[in-house]
C-alpha cells in the first residue's frame, strides 16, 4: 500500500512538472525547484521527489548538473510545428501502390540498418523472456502438445481474454463476440472482404496506412481519402457530405493513434462518426491495433463504445504488444459475424493453436499488463527524443505529429523534398525510414517521410536522425559548394 | 547394416504373403505355412519368420490359433467392391455448399463422439512428444524466441528443407521456389486468386474435396465437375473435350489420394495431363496435401515433375503429416510467384515464425522421417480393417473405396439411403463421418459417404462400423417388424 502511494506521488509530480515543460511555461535552460522545495510544497519525502526528477531524466525533460541541481533540458519552442491538415482530392480511386514494401520487409533482418521504418516495437521492448516462459508452460499444459485444429472462431480462452479487457474501456463483448485471426491484416482482409465486393467504394483517412490500400486494390475496390487532421483525425464534415453524395460500401478507420499521423479522434467525434455510420446503415471497420499503447492515464475508447447496432467490426492484434511473429490478432464483427466466420473457414481455416493458448495465458496470468506498462513509458520518452532531435537537426519550416500513442512520427519536409530520391540516399547510409507517398493514391505525400520509434533509445539513433536531417538539408541546398558535410555514417 | 538386411528380409516376407491374401489366393481360414517351413523356404532365422507374422497380425490379416500356427483371418472375397466412377452434368456451376461443416469442426472436441468424419490423423497417431521437444529446442535458439515478423516468403529454414525433400521424387526445386503458408487452406486460396478473377470457371474431379468447392464460391468462381474414377482419378478424355469446347481459367486436382475417392493418378495419366495443360495454356493447382502418405514402396510422383513451362502451384502442407494445430503449409507456385507472394502479403502478411521453424527442425533432425514410416505403416493396417469391417456389416452392394495412401474411404450406399438422413440418426448414437452429398454442387451423392480412418484402431471402432451398417439396413428396411435391433449406443 505504502508503495503505491508512493508511486502516485510521484509519478504526479513528474507529469506536473512535465506539463509545465511541455506547455513551455518552463524553458530549456530553466532552474528547476530544488529537491527541499518540492518536498515541503508536495509534503512528500525527499525521495519520492528525487523519483520524480529520475523519471523526468529518463524521458530526457530535464537534467541534474553536478553540485547545482535540476534543469529542463527540453526546448519547447525548438519543437517542430504539427503537420497540416491533409487535403485530398474528393474522388475514389482504384490502383495499385508502389512495390516498395516488400524490400522494407526484406531489410529488416538486416542488423547493419537503422531501421526507422519498422512497423512493430522491436524486440528489446518486447517480453521476450516472459513470453518464451509462457509458450512452454502453454505446451506442456496443452491436450497433444497443441497439435489439434483449434475450432475455426479460435480459442474459448482467448477470446474469453480479449473479451475482458474490453471492460477497462466500459466495453461489454463476451467470448462468444470475438474471431480470432492470424493477425491484425487476417483480421482486415476477412472484415473487408465481409461487408464489400469488387467495385464498391471505401472511405479512409488521408494520408493512410499502405497496407490497407494494398489490401483495398487487392480485393478491387475503389478507395475514397478525405482531409485528415494530424491531431484529431478524419474530418467528419467531409465524410458526411460525401455519404450524402454518392453511395459508399464501408467506412475504414484507424480511430486511436492513426498510422502514420497518430490522430485521435476526440470522444465527440467518435460519436458523431456512430452517429453518422448508424444514419447511413454503413459498416465502420475500426483498426484499433495501438489502441493499448497510450501515454495517457486511460485508453482511449473505440468507436465500438458508442454503437449498439452491430455496424462496427473492431478488429485488433497483439502484434504491436507482444509479438508480430506469433500471428495472432482478432475481429469483433458485430453483425457481419456469420459471413466473418465463413470466410475465416474457407480462406484460410483455423488459427495456429499454441500461439493462441500462449497469448491467452500471457494476458490471464497478468505478465501483459505489467509488460505494457513499460512499453508505454518507454514508448513516451522516446516520442519526446525523437522530436526533440527533428528539431535540432533537421531544417526549419520541418513539421512533425506530436503522437499521444503508439510508435510512429508522421513528418513533413519542405515541399522540394523527395522523400524517395531522399530514401535511396539513406539507405546508401544504412538508415531506413517509410517515404510519404505510399500512404496515398493521390501523389499528395512525396516531401512527408513516417519515421518509426519503436526501438531502444541509443546514441546510434541520434546519428542517424542527425544524419537524415543533414542529408534533407543537402538536398535544399541546389549549391554543392554550399552543402554540409554529412557526419560519419551509421554502422 | 545387419539390421537393415533383416528389416528387408521380414518386410519382403510379409508383403509377399499379404499379396496372396489380398489376391484371394489365400482364402480365410486358410492355414499359413509353418515357421520351420518359411525359415527354410527364404533361408532366414525363425525371428525374422516370426516378425513377418506379427507384421501381418498388427494388419489384422492373419491371426494366431494357440498349439497350431498362423491362420488367414481376412476374405478377400467379402471384400466390398469398388465405387463405380462419376458421371456428373458436364456443365459449370456457381453456388454455395451446405452450412453443416462448422458443425464438424464444433463436434471435434466432444470427446464422446467416434469421429469418423475427421480430416486429419488424430493425436494418438501424431509425434507429440517429440514435436514439443522440437519446439522447446527451437525456441530457445530463435533470436529474440521467435517474436519477430518472419519475411513473407517464409523461414529459409523450413523452405529448405520443403525443397530438399523433392528430390524424392526426383523434383528439383530450391528454396527460393516455395511460399510458405499458414495451412494447405491458405496455400490453396492464394492459388486461386492468383490465377482466377471472379466469373472465371474452375475443373474439378467429382466427388471433390468440400472446401473447394466453398473456397470456389468465395471467389465467384463457376465449377465444373467431372467423372473421376475411383482408382485413377479425373478422365482426360473428358477434360480434353472441355477445354476444346470452353474457356477453362484453372484446372485443380488431388492427383494423389484425392479427398474423399483416394485415387491416384498413374504415371502415364499425369503425363498426359501435363501435356494437356500445356496445349491450353491452362494452371493446375495440384493439392499434393496427402502424397506423403503412400503405403506402396515409394510416393507417387506430382505432376510437376513432369511440367517445365511453370503452370503447375504445387500445393502441400503438414497438417496431415506433422500437426493440423502448427497451420504450416505452401506453395510452389511456379511462374505465378510474384502474383502469390503479394497476395500472401497483403491478405495475411508472414506465418507464425516459431511454428516455421519447428517444423524446419522437426524434418532436419529426422525426426519426420522416423514419424512418417510410423504413421504409413498404422495407416495401412487401418484401411485393411475398415474395409473388412464394412464388408461384415455393411449391407451386400455397398461399395469402397481401395484407397493406397491417406486416412479415407468413400463408400457408396444403396441409391435408396440418404445419408444426410443417416447422419442425424448417426449422430444420436455418437457417431460422425461426412455425408457424399457436399462433395459436389450437383446433388449426385446423397447416397454416399466418407469414413475416416485416421486414427487407432479399437473395439470402440469396430463397433461404430457395426451401428452404422445397422442403421443403413433398418433404413433400408421399411417394414418396421422387419428391423434389425440396433447394437449398444457407443459410449
Amino acid at each position: 500500500m505504502g508503495t503505491e502511494k508512493n508511486t502516485y506521488l510521484y509519478n504526479d509530480i513528474a507529469k506536473h512538472i512535465e506539463q509545465q515543460i511541455l506547455e513551455g511555461v518552463l524553458l530549456t535552460g530553466d532552474k528547476l525547484p530544488s529537491v527541499r522545495v518540492l518536498k515541503q510544497e508536495y509534503g512528500v519525502s525527499i525521495s519520492t521527489v528525487l523519483q520524480a526528477y529520475y523519471r523526468l531524466e529518463a524521458k530526457s525533460l530535464v537534467e541534474s548538473r553536478p553540485r547545482s541541481g535540476y534543469y529542463v533540458s527540453y526546448c519547447a519552442q525548438r519543437i517542430p510545428a504539427c503537420p497540416i491538415k491533409s487535403n485530398p482530392k474528393k474522388k475514389a480511386v482504384q490502383q495499385g501502390v508502389t512495390e516498395m514494401i516488400i524490400d522494407f520487409y526484406q531489410n529488416l533482418s538486416n542488423k547493419e540498418i537503422v531501421n526507422l521504418s519498422l512497423g512493430v516495437p522491436a524486440a528489446d521492448l518486447l517480453p521476450v523472456a516472459k513470453l518464451s516462459k509462457t509458450l512452454h508452460e502453454t505446451v506442456s499444459k496443452l491436450p497433444a502438445g497443441g497439435t489439434y485444429y483449434d475450432n475455426i472462431q479460435g480459442s474459448e480462452n482467448l477470446r474469453r481474454q480479449i473479451a475482458k479487457r474490453t471492460m477497462l474501456w466500459g466495453g461489454a463483448l463476451g467470448e462468444q463476440d470475438v474471431v480470432i485471426t492470424a493477425g491484425c491484416t487476417s483480421a482486415l482482409s476477412l472484415s473487408l472482404m465481409a461487408v464489400t465486393k469488387p467495385g464498391d467504394t471505401i472511405v479512409v483517412e488521408s494520408p493512410v496506412f499502405y497496407g490497407i490500400l494494398q489490401l483495398a486494390n487487392t480485393l478491387g475496390l475503389k478507395v475514397m481519402e478525405l482531409p485528415t487532421d494530424p491531431s484529431t483525425g478524419i474530418d467528419l464534415e467531409a465524410l458526411e457530405k460525401v455519404l450524402k453524395r454518392q453511395r459508399i460500401h464501408c467506412v475504414l478507420l484507424v480511430c486511436n493513434f492513426s498510422n502514420p499521423m497518430g490522430s485521435v479522434m476526440p470522444e465527440t467525434h467518435k460519436k458523431e462518426l456512430v452517429r453518422l455510420i448508424q444514419a447511413y446503415e454503413i459498416p465502420l471497420i475500426e483498426d484499433d491495433i495501438c489502441g493499448e499503447i497510450y501515454y495517457g492515464k486511460k485508453r482511449p475508447t473505440p468507436c465500438l463504445f458508442y454503437d449498439d447496432t452491430g455496424l462496427i467490426l473492431w478488429v485488433s492484434s497483439f502484434s504491436k504488444t507482444v509479438a508480430g511473429g506469433y500471428r495472432i490478432g482478432w475481429v469483433a464483427p458485430g453483425r457481419y459475424f456469420d459471413e466473418v466466420m465463413k470466410l475465416k473457414l474457407y480462406l484460410s481455416s483455423s488459427t495456429a493453436t499454441i500461439m493462441q493458448e500462449t497469448v491467452a495465458n500471457f494476458l490471464e496470468n497478468g505478465r501483459y499488463d505489467h509488460h505494457l506498462r513499460r512499453l508505454r513509458e518507454t514508448l513516451h520518452a522516446n516520442s519526446i527524443k525523437y522530436i526533440r532531435s527533428i528539431g535540432r537537426y533537421f531544417p526549419e519550416g520541418t513539421r512533425v505529429s506530436k503522437p499521444k500513442g503508439s510508435f510512429l512520427l508522421w513528418v513533413e519536409l519542405d515541399r522540394a523534398i523527395d522523400t524517395e530520391e531522399l530514401y535511396d540516399l539513406a539507405l546508401a547510409q544504412n538508415i531506413t525510414f517509410t517515404p510519404g507517398n505510399i500512404f496515398t493514391l493521390q501523389d499528395q505525400y512525396k516531401h512527408c517521410m513516417r519515421l518509426s520509434y519503436g526501438m531502444l533509445w541509443t546514441e546510434r539513433i541520434d546519428k542517424s536522425l542527425e544524419l537524415l536531417g543533414t542529408l534533407v538539408k543537402q538536398l535544399l541546398t541546389k549549391d554543392p559548394a554550399l552543402r554540409i558535410a554529412l557526419p560519419a555514417k551509421i554502422l
